[in-house]
């Protein structure tokens, strides 16, 4: 990571003071998978979020829309199974019980409690399951329970999704943890995916929200695994002030080097997702340098990353770079055809958009590694983006061939 | 289809009066495939073309457009297995000496021919074997040479592609023959795809490209394969008159018909590249209705048809409307959440935006057709529109992993 006095540590949400975590399997899925979670502040927190810009908001979004009007939370409840999504009134009925039943385990307010679900689409929450399930996981909040939180919002994820850095601030040490879930139907503007962040650091609510806003851009927003935006998906960031840092404000002292640590958190969770995408056997990076505009370099970044044409020649490690032009060209970015630079790894394919002979064998090897990185040059700017995406497999229409059944 | 006085024959770009066509074998490709098509008029025809969107249009594109300043073309050379795209200079040069090569052959103006290709990106277009094809493709020019030609431009298709029909206007009868190639990279706004329509029908030069432009919207521009728009595809119409029928203008009394009968052949050919999409098992056919906006239903349709989770689902047999919802949430689309009813085929399975129990084994047997028709009304306005795509499969992996080695 590139911030300066940053250390990555073990542990997750409840690395930072105050905060302990619980994951149990309440029975909304499966053998025993664990399906409900709490993070849980031991005071209320400055707390903001980002959501989902699909129409079709789930019924939790909204309730915890509502909850943070005030900018404060106390604890986020989540389960995994059912996305509470599409369900009508029903469905707003049960995000709202699902935070009382919290508030009322915890004896806090019922206006601070976070409320995320995630899995099947237009099927009602048990709701005497989910309580059964809340009740046992605020008996057993831990420090020690960030790792069966993390297990708990798990879906078609194949590993759990865990982070923390430390850094100083002000002579004082400042934690931030981190769990996140997503694996498919993950796009820009909130996938399916959710992502809590926890920190003991003092904030100010609204310098809170546009830190969480400008690293959610750069990281949750560029990946892809499938182009699907989906119905549930948030990030929210909790920080309960127990560090006693002097509070950070927007464009004070600390701002940037706590912006900076945020930003590499959540980039981090979103590599982790990527690489965790469906079926996936490679993480994918695509660099776009030389843009006119930040929103260029995003936009042909994510185009790249998306195409599952690109997608399926990594899968294939065959290095077909008109594919990746081809994306280029219809991203929507400003792009000059007769300037273009196209890299696989360091190896330069086309230059000024036409193709080179290239070295086939090193082409070879470089796409037989985990992580493969393509490089564009717009040569047109000075605006830069990266997005993360995984290969396309066999493996992905199998795992979404049958989700629901 | 459901013209007035319409009837399909057999046939396709030769079934119109005064066009021949061959189809060879010119060694561009492996095992003795075809891969170099002429089409010709015995006399020059009124001529429109509609061009991929992709900012990488490649050169024989570019020719073809110079060509067609004036409105009228003679003959259309294409070859398959390389695009000619992304070849700089080189890739001019080529496109234009196919054209000369063309002309010479016909004995014809060089500016009076179409110049095609689709295959790989970046590779140079070898020139000799292009000529010895081209040059043995105008001496076996026959009436009978409809399929070999159609034939000649397939790539990963499965299936050739041709349609002809018949009608009458004012007395006399018109024939229009068609062939298209396509199967993967299909998109909007011209994927890889071409499409060759020709016919005896005597056009106004301005009314033969609005006929053209409306009738690729309803057709090309609403399939998707794989969300991937190619640097090479053109939809070619050319009207040489010898029906001797009365010049149809913009609004003149056959124009409705005859604009009818185009739009018609287009969606057939639409249809065909869906259905033969690489790996697929089945067509998907989205019709949405009730938007406020032409736009907005096309856009509603397409999202529908492109989420490779909505693909996957159809695959499996999987009745999972809620990958419906969560496309038609970020397509972009005026939609209100609250009023969205979702059929499968005539299954209703999601009222006013929430979702109803539903008779699970009528939908398995709606999703056991290779036809699977998925229907959404927004409610809000008078607009509709309807979209094409295909299932995605292992084997369309399969077929991406390793299309270039």
């Amino acid at each position: 990571m590139g911030v300066k006095n940053m250390k990555n540590i073990s542990g997750g949400v409840t690395a930072p003071q105050g905060f302990l975590a619980a994951g149990v399997a309440a029975g909304i899925r499966k053998k025993g998978k664990k399906d409900v979670a709490i993070v849980y502040s031991k005071v209320p927190a400055t707390c903001a979020a980002v959501y989902t810009t699909n129409i079709f908001k789930a019924a939790p979004l909204k309730v915890t829309e509502e909850h943070l009007a005030d900018g404060i939370a106390q604890a986020m409840v989540i389960n995994s199974g059912i996305a509470n999504a599409c369900m009508g009134k029903d469905g707003m009925d049960s995000a709202k019980k699902m935070a009382e039943i919290t508030a009322k385990a915890l004896q806090i307010k019922t206006e601070d409690v976070v409320v995320a679900s995630t899995g099947l689409i237009g099927v009602p929450l048990p709701m005497e399951t989910i309580e059964k399930g809340i009740k046992e996981a605020a008996k057993v909040l831990a420090v020690e329970g960030g790792t069966d939180a993390s297990e708990a919002i798990m879906t078609t994820d194949l590993v759990k999704k865990e982070v923390a850095v430390q850094l100083e601030l002000g002579g004082k040490v400042v934690t931030i943890g981190a769990m996140a879930k997503g694996s498919g139907m993950i796009h820009p503007n909130m996938a399916t995916m959710l992502g809590f962040i926890t920190t003991d650091a003092a904030v100010e609510a609204g310098c809170l929200k546009k830190i969480l806003k400008e690293a959610v851009n750069n990281s949750f927003n560029m990946i892809s695994v499938d182009g699907d935006t989906s119905t549930n998906d948030m990030v929210v960031l909790m920080a309960n002030g127990l560090a006693q840092n002097p509070v950070i404000t927007v464009g004070g002292e600390y701002y940037g080097e706590f912006a900076a640590a945020i930003n590499e958190i959540c980039i981090t969770l979103a590599k982790m997702i990527a690489k965790d995408g469906e079926g996936a056997t490679k993480l994918i990076e695509v660099q776009v340098k030389g843009a006119l505009t930040l929103e260029d370099a995003r936009k042909a970044a994510l185009a790249i990353c998306s195409s599952n044409l690109v997608k399926s020649a990594v899968f294939g490690e065959d290095a077909n770079w008109g594919r990746i032009i081809t994306a280029l060209g219809y991203s929507g970015a400003e792009v000059d055809p007769d300037k273009v630079d196209v890299y696989l790894g360091d190896l330069l394919m086309a230059k000024n958009g036409t193709g080179l002979s290239f070295d086939e064998e090193k082409a070879g090897r470089i796409l037989k590694e985990k992580e493969v990185v393509i490089a564009v040059d717009l040569k047109l700017g000075n605006f830069e983006a990266k997005s993360w995406g995984c290969d396309l497999s066999y493996d992905y229409v199998k795992i979404n061939a049958a989700y629901r059944t």
